[in-house]
Order: structure tokens, then C-alpha cells, then sequence
């Protein structure tokens, strides 16, 4: 099994952190490569920068189908997930579905812990597009990057059990507040890693009936 | 990693085949024991078979918590799955939940096959209570255990891009049947055993604040 | 008309309380019994001590078949309500369900006060399985036994406007709440006896056809 | 305790067979008087019959208030509930409310018998607003007053496990349908009754913050 | 176009206040009229006022079928609004609902401002009537006639984007409050007029199959 | 008031087809343009034709920005409504959401018909998104562009009291189906017409706090 994990932005550095989360965590089992998304725009932070991307993403995908066995979309907020969806057979994985449906299955209910205050409302439209209302304690922004004070906010206070990191960017700093708040937090990397994985494992991809018919 | 699939019923050519599966899906990257519950009912039809299963379970989650890294519970109705969860702090996975999950990730509406009509009003309860009403067309029975027939009618009248095996003994089934529908079925085995063995490679279980957190 | 009242612990105290309530309401109309389920534990707080209770309740159910004519589980989490009420035709009353679905009925928002934050998340997963979730203003703990505190806070913070008292526990203290708050105050086994007879006097019980239909 | 069952229309046979059900069923444990409201139409098939029968209902409850210790709005579909509820203080109780609640209880899922086509979607919109989307498997027409063909069609084509009667003049009908059907058939005037009296009974009304404030 | 603007209340100097907004936004492209209902209450708060105004609203309603194209009920509780969508086929709009339903697509959460606390539960049951739970960040009373308070309160606590003026007798705020906090404000009356006349220069109105079939 | 309306494919016929609608529509009330998308793809079918109209659109509203005081997206998908929504603070209308929205005005439920069974879970999905689950009664495709006989189906067997046509390529079809039918028939290009107009015409556009803050 061989996974093509697209970083949506222009980032290096964040394209390296994302490559080395999936390699340290396929260990062997699979393999992984990291490929940002030629053209992307430094961040994705807007619904233009979305659009930027896509023709990168769509390329991406389109030439990896031979070679790849399944995609992860490495941004939180599943950008042009529909799309990819419609252009293979094979699994298409967005770290933000993946990650807050396997949150659901570890406690009652799960809080996103978000970049920027600008992104909580789209976020939450992904919580209700997912049918993930009830599941989903909360989502907040780490003022400053304090991802640790924030977490520790939605456990008081929104009642969350489960932590979800929900940035692309926050890769890494699972096991860290894991161990400072003492519950699961989930790194949406991972999480995208473990369906995808799964998935191309078992043969399963794209329904191409109706919905993503289109391609693939 | 080490995981433990729990058949709660007693049937051992069902316990044999769940355990086949398994051992092929994880195909050496983890371990994995089937055991049936001690003390088991022969099929798990009924609430009250579900309770006398519930005991030999727990047994096995208790006795299993050091040699384990994660649990499956490989009876798609998920019973006593509350009960497992607040028993650790490892992964518990009820195969009904993760299949249904895994579903939505990969068309606009899954169908579940059920093996009989009397447990579809329990099934439902169950999309109900995973918030997965809008992702799930249709429950539908398999009469004289024609899955393919059931699955057809799921596609062309309910509007299914996605077929569920709702029964562990339906385990296996899932190659022939995605060969004949041209569209993804998912053994629901295998879909525990992808999110166990995923959860517990990244070192997430159970959260134990609130509502799982009496025990593990 | 003759209607058991099971308490699902083995709290002597409870127990007799229990039973004081329903006769001083049944008020001769109709006979009570209060029977703690046989092998229960000292309370239901967690899912295992839901498991444990279960065998009792069922036996108490199944023994008292030809004697009674419904059944009241004295608990408000509603532990084995699908169980029991597979078990017989008779009707099967969750005082949890009976309590908020009366609620529902005298005014915009109910709150449940319960006796323990721990029983919050189970609480919320019972108000949305029996489709109250807009219904419900909020779930509140009572810190240190302090009722009227709790209810208090729910008039003023979360708009309820009426209150349902969430333990069996908390049994005979309706009457001074409601003096206290202006705002009806329903006692959780008062409104089981309700529902439970009135159903049993007018014929109906737990319909024997799909999800309930193994017994009875 | 003393409870007026309010007819909305002024069809004086059926005010009296709502009288007589009401009487035989309350059977001397407590008092029952049923009135036709003063000047209303002949039928409440309309929102303007609503509107013209409103004036009369109220009339009766504030000229009740002394007398009465609780309220019963005898037509499905609660014409003018809200209305009486804010004008008093005691249960005020719509049979369509009490009876498909009441039915939410007994089985999986109900379906609604209608008198007429006309009236389906008014009382899906009640099943809304009730919050009782996923316990109503249908709300049915009876054609040419077949109850009963109607009924088989809901249990066998839209999974329903328990009836509702959805016509107070459909009162009377539920021995003989539930003896044809074999499931529960819950009468609404019944429903109205149990819920009206075990209120009464405990000192439980309507909520005179908020919503219902004005008045009582 | 004509539209008729029905004051459901009597207070003249709100009608001359609604009658000024919809003239001066018609600008001549249509005629509009206001009229309040005869024989209305001073002011619609409570159920009974809703009542009280019904028979004028149908009987201006009535008398102007034949002048009139269309019909704005301008209260935004939408007193009586089934009842005169059953009484013709022209359009008839409730300034409550078209209000909140175009704030939906002006941003991700619209915030009501009220005019009382105590018809705030009423306008939630309206929200969740028309589907906008997800639509709608919160309702607020404005305390001491402090909109601007209100509003921002809305904006900086409840994650509202949009604001919908909850009450007639605040047409006129919208320019004011809209420069102040720099966010959309919808006055309901134009909003009423907005629909209301574009359904009718399209030639649709209510739809006279099922639901309000009986007028018209 | 001077609209653009976009049709984001570039067939010539359809474009022109739209903008007469918009005119004659418009009647020299306000100024409306008809522009297709440049570099726009012939018919929007697929996520991937959606991607490519995306920049030509965006490109009409940048340069529109300052000529136009609102712009209507003329394609049933609502292809990319939240882009541009973002870039400007002008009302961007959705002729889908529009239609949708202002037919849940006119009765009890609509239906969509479709152009292809292809778009059906796509519409399923926008449904969802707009919250208007239980005021769309279904979305129906035309086989072999019969409207008419998809639309009859939809008022028999679904249940709808409207029809919404639901492709910008059957815009002026709503006068003939009307008459054939004998309910409400909505044009989509006239519907997102009258909430662009009456929005831009009170001044009110997408809010640019939050969700839709990065332009404009």
C-alpha cells in the first residue's frame, strides 16, 4: 500500500512536518509520500484559497492514480474533498472528516481546537455537513497558539471528552497534551492515515454510482 | 500490537471465520485473537441476549487489558458497547459503528444488509443514535439470506452508493458482492479492525472523563 | 390494577422510599409494589452497574407477569428499559422517559437536575434517543445535594421552565421545589406510576411486533 | 381530582361519545365532564375552524378554572393549545400530543390514522414540533373510513409497531383494532385522560414563566 | 403590484411607522397599504392577543383578495399565519419568517433581536418551525430598548454574523444599528415586502393542494 | 439597482435564455445583466466543471464590483456560493437556495426537479445544508426532460404542494407547468432575482465579520 498524503498549501516546512507525522506512523507498514499541491497558495485560510488549489490537488491525484492507493487531504478543513471524491476509485480521506468521526467513537463528545476565530464557522458547517451536531462539544481557537489552554477550556467548560487538533499544521503535539490533559487527542494526520490506510488495505474506495460518478 | 476480537455469541464456526478475516486483514503487521464471550448465547438476536453476553465480555476486556492494545466487539449491533468502553482505556470498536462510519466517508448514502428483519428497528436506533440518519438510505433484511438481491434493491430504490454487511457472519462476503454490485461493500470485521488497530498504533482509547470514566 | 415498581438498586432506604411514593400517590386507586431487583448493586452509577441489575430486573419482570399489570423501572437513566420491555406485553415504563416526555408538556424547556456530574453525558444520550433534545433546556448536577441551587440556575441561565427532578433518589422533594421556584416540579416516580397506569387500564402495553417482539 | 374534556366542535354525538370514553375510563377515580365549546363550527378541519372555536375554548377554560383541576383539548390535531395553556395555571392537554407521546413509549415507532388527506400535513407538522420525527413511522389517511386497511398498511409497509387513532371521533375504535392487529392501539381521549389526571393528581400544570406566562 | 401590510395590533402610530417603511422601500415600483386589523389588541404579546387579532387579519385578508396581490403580516411572531395562507392563493408572508430566512444566506448565523424576553421561547419554536436552528446563533431581548447592547452582546458571545430586528416597531433601526456595528441588520417589514412582492410579480402565491387547500 | 447574473457555463443559448428571463422579469424596475463565466466549461455536471467555472466567476465579481449592486449565481448547484460570497460585501444570491427557501414559504413541502438523476444527492446535500429537510418532499429527476410528468409524480406520491425547477436551463417553463398542474412553480433565475433585488435595494449584503470576512 502506497499513500499519497497532499499538504493543500505552499508550506515546506509544514509539507515536512506532515511527511515525517506519516512515515513515523505508517513505520514500515505502508508507504507514504508528502506532496504539497503545485500552485498553492502559503495558507489555506480562505474560500479563494481553497479554490487556488484545486487544479494542484486535482493534478496530484489524476497523475498518483496509478501509482498511489489511496489520498489523504491534509488540511483540516477537507478543502475540495467533493472534488477528489469524484476524480478516483480509490480512497480520498479528509484529515478533518477522519479525524472527527473517529473522535465520536472515543467519548461522548470531541472539541476541535482551531488555528484562527476565523475558521470556527466553516468548521462548523464540516460538524453539521458530517452529522457530528450532537458528538461535537465545541470548537475553539487557540488564542496565540495556546492549543494546551484552549483544550483545557473545552474539557471545562463545553463538556468535551476527546480533543481533535484541527490544523494540519498542529501535527505532532498529540502525545504532549495528551499527557498534560489526560485524554485522547487526536492528530488529524494520523487519523486520515489510519482510513486511508484501511480502506486501500481492504479494497474499498469512491463509490462511482450517482454522487462522485464522474470520474475515476 | 495486539488485538482481541470478541465474538458474543457462541457459535464457533462464526468465532473460526471472524477470526480468519482478521488474521488475513492484519496479514502481520498486528496481531489479533478472536475468542467468543464465555458463557455466550448461541446468536445474539434478542435484548436479552445481549445481556447474557454482556458478563463474558467484560471478562474478556478485564482479563485481556494487559495482553491487549484494543478491542473489537464483532457483532454489528454493537451490544454492550458502552459497557466495554467504560471497562478501559484501550480502544473499544463496535463493528456496526466503525462500518457505518467508514461508509459515510465514501458515497453520499450507505444501505446496511441485514441478515434479518426483526433486527432492523434496533439498527436504526443505532444510525440514530451515531447521528448518521442523513448518511444511511435504508436498512434492509436479506429474505432467505440473498444478500445481492437486498444490496440491488438498496441501490436502485433507496439511493445507496455504498453497501454495508450488517452481520459479523457475513464476514467474507464482501470480495463476490463488489464484484457483482460495482460498488464498495464493506465487511464490517474489517472495519473494526482498521480503526482498533489504528486508534491504538497512535496510542488513543477511550476517554475516562465523564462518561466512560468509572473504569480502565 | 396492580403495578410493580422495580428499583434497579439494592438501597433499602431507596427502596422504601420508592415505595411510600407510589402508594401515597396510587392513593388506593390502584396497588404498588416496590421490589428492589434481586443481586443488585448498592447504586447504578455506572454502565456496569446497569449490567449487573439486569438479571434481577428481568426476573422480577418475568415472576410478576401474571400478578402485574405494568412495570415501572425506578431509576432515572432508564438501565435495561429495551430488555424489559422485550420481556413482556405488559407496559414497561422508564421513569427517566416518562418524566421528561411529561415535562415536555407544561412549557417550553425542561431541565433535568441530576445527582452527579458524572451522569451528564448518559442523561444527554437518553434526552436525544427519546428525541427531546430541543425540549430539554439543560442537564445540571446538583453540587453537594443542593436541588434548589441547581434548579435555580436552570430557570435563570437556561431558560427552562420546568423542572424534572433526574434520581429516583430524590423522590418527595417535588412538592418543596415547586413551593420554592414557582415552576412545576415533576417527581420522576410519580410520573412512571402515571404513564404505567394509565396505560395498564386501558389495555395497551409494549407492542410484540420487530424491535420488542421476543417476548412477552 | 375533576377534569373537563373540551369538544372543539359542536357535533353533539360526538361530544357525547367522548363522554361516555371519558367516563368509563376514568371509572369513578376521578370526575369527567365533556362540553362542546359555544360557538364552535361543526368540524375542525381548517385553520379557520381553529380560529372560530377558540374564542368558545377559552371561554371554557377560564370559566373552569375554579371547577376543574385539569384540561383535555379533544381533537388530534391541538387545535388552540397553546392558547389554553397560557390562560391557565392547571395541565392543559391536547390528545394529539398526549397520545403520540404516549405511543412513543410502546413500541419502535407508531403511525398516525387520519380521517381525512387533508389533514396529513398538519400533523406532520405536529410530529415536528413534538419532536417526534424518528418515533412516527407515518401519518395514514383512512380511506372511506377503513381504519383498519389503513392501519395494516402502516405496520406492514412503513414499519410501525404501534396506532394512534388520529381523530377523537375515532373514539371507541381501539379494543376492536387492537384485537384485529395485535399490536397496541392507543384511543386519544384516553391518552388526554391519563396524562390530564396523573398531572392533576400530583399538583404538576403548566409552567407560568416564560412561555405560557400571561396568564393562570 | 398592490401589497396589503396588515398591522396585526392597533397601535396607530406603528401602523403609520410600518405603513412610512414600506412605502418609502416600494418607492413607487408598487403600491402598498397598511392596515391594522380590525378589532386588534394594542399590542400582540401573548397567545390570546394572537387570538383577539385573528377574525380581523382573515377579514382583511377577505375583503382584499380582489384588490390586492399579495399580503405581509407585519408582527414578527407571525401571529395567524397558517390561518391566511388557507384563506387565499395570493402570497402571504410573515415578516417573521422572511426576515429570518434571507438573514440565513447573508452569513454562517443570524441573531434576533426581541423586543421582550418573554417571547423569546415563542420565536426558538419559531426558528426551529422553519428549519433555522443551525441558522440561528440566538434570540436576545434588547433590555431597556438597548438594541445596539443586544446586538453586540449577539455578535461577540453567540458567534452571530447577521441581525434580524424581532419586532415591527423597530422598522426604521436597521440603517442606524447596520453603521454602528458594521454587519448586515434586516428590518422584517422590508423583508416581508421583499418576498412578498416579488412572489407576486411572479405570479406564485400559496399553494391551495393539502396543507391550506380549504380558501382561496 | 443593477444586477449580474451569472451563468456559470458557457452555453450561449442558455445564457441568453436566462438573461431575457431576468429582464422581462426586472420590467425596468432594475438593470440586469446576463454575463456566462469566462473560461467557463459547457454544462456544470460534475465537482470538477465547478472548479473550472470557479475563477471566471470570481473574476465578474472583482470586476463587477464596483458597476453592480448584487449578483445571482444562475446555476440550480449553487456552484461556489461560498467563494463568492467571501469576495464581496454586495448580496450574492444562490438561485438554488433562493428557490428553495421562498417555496418553503408558499406550502407545506416542495419538490425539485431535476434535470439529471445524477444531481440528486448533490441537491440531497444542499437541502441538508440550508436546513430544509422537512420542507423538501423530494428531488425528482426528469427522465427525457419530461417536467411535467416528474412534477405530477412529486405532488402524488411525495407529498409536495410546489414545484421548484430545479436547473436554470428550465427557467420560463414555471407559467405552462403552473397551469398543467395547478400549484405554485418557481423559476429559479426569478427567485434568486427577487432576493438579490430586495436585498440590494434595502442596502443589506453578505456580512464580512467571521465566515465570509476575507473580502469585500
Amino acid at each position: 500500500v502506497n499513500i499519497l498524503v497532499i499538504n493543500p498549501n505552499s508550506d515546506a516546512r509544514m509539507t515536512r512536518a506532515i511527511g515525517r507525522t506519516a512515515e513515523r506512523f505508517a513505520a514500515g507498514a505502508y508507504r507514504t509520500e508528502c506532496l504539497a499541491a503545485p500552485g498553492a497558495p502559503r495558507f489555506i485560510e480562505t474560500y479563494e484559497d481553497e479554490m487556488r488549489t484545486a487544479p494542484g490537488m486535482l493534478k496530484l491525484v489524476r497523475e498518483g492514480e496509478r501509482r498511489f492507493n489511496a489520498f489523504v487531504v491534509a488540511c483540516h478543513c477537507d478543502p475540495n474533498l467533493d472534488l477528489l471524491k469524484e476524480a478516483t476509485a480509490k480512497p480520498v480521506v479528509g484529515i478533518g472528516e477522519a479525524s472527527m468521526k473517529l473522535a465520536s467513537m472515543l467519548g461522548h463528545a470531541f472539541s476541535v481546537i482551531s488555528a484562527t476565530a476565523g475558521s470556527i464557522p466553516n468548521k462548523l458547517a464540516l460538524v453539521r455537513a458530517y452529522g457530528l451536531e450532537s458528538a461535537c462539544a465545541s470548537v475553539r481557537a487557540a488564542a496565540d497558539g495556546d492549543y494546551l489552554r484552549a483544550a483545557r477550556l473545552a474539557l471545562r467548560r463545553d463538556g468535551a471528552e476527546v480533543i481533535v487538533l484541527g490544523c494540519a499544521g498542529m501535527t505532532g503535539w498529540d502525545g504532549k497534551l495528551r499527557k498534560a490533559l489526560g485524554v485522547p487527542v487526536l492528530d488529524p494526520v494520523v487519523c486520515g492515515l489510519i482510513v486511508a490506510s484501511g480502506l486501500a488495505a481492504c479494497g474499498a474506495g469512491i463509490s462511482k454510482v450517482r454522487r462522485y460518478g464522474a470520474g475515476g
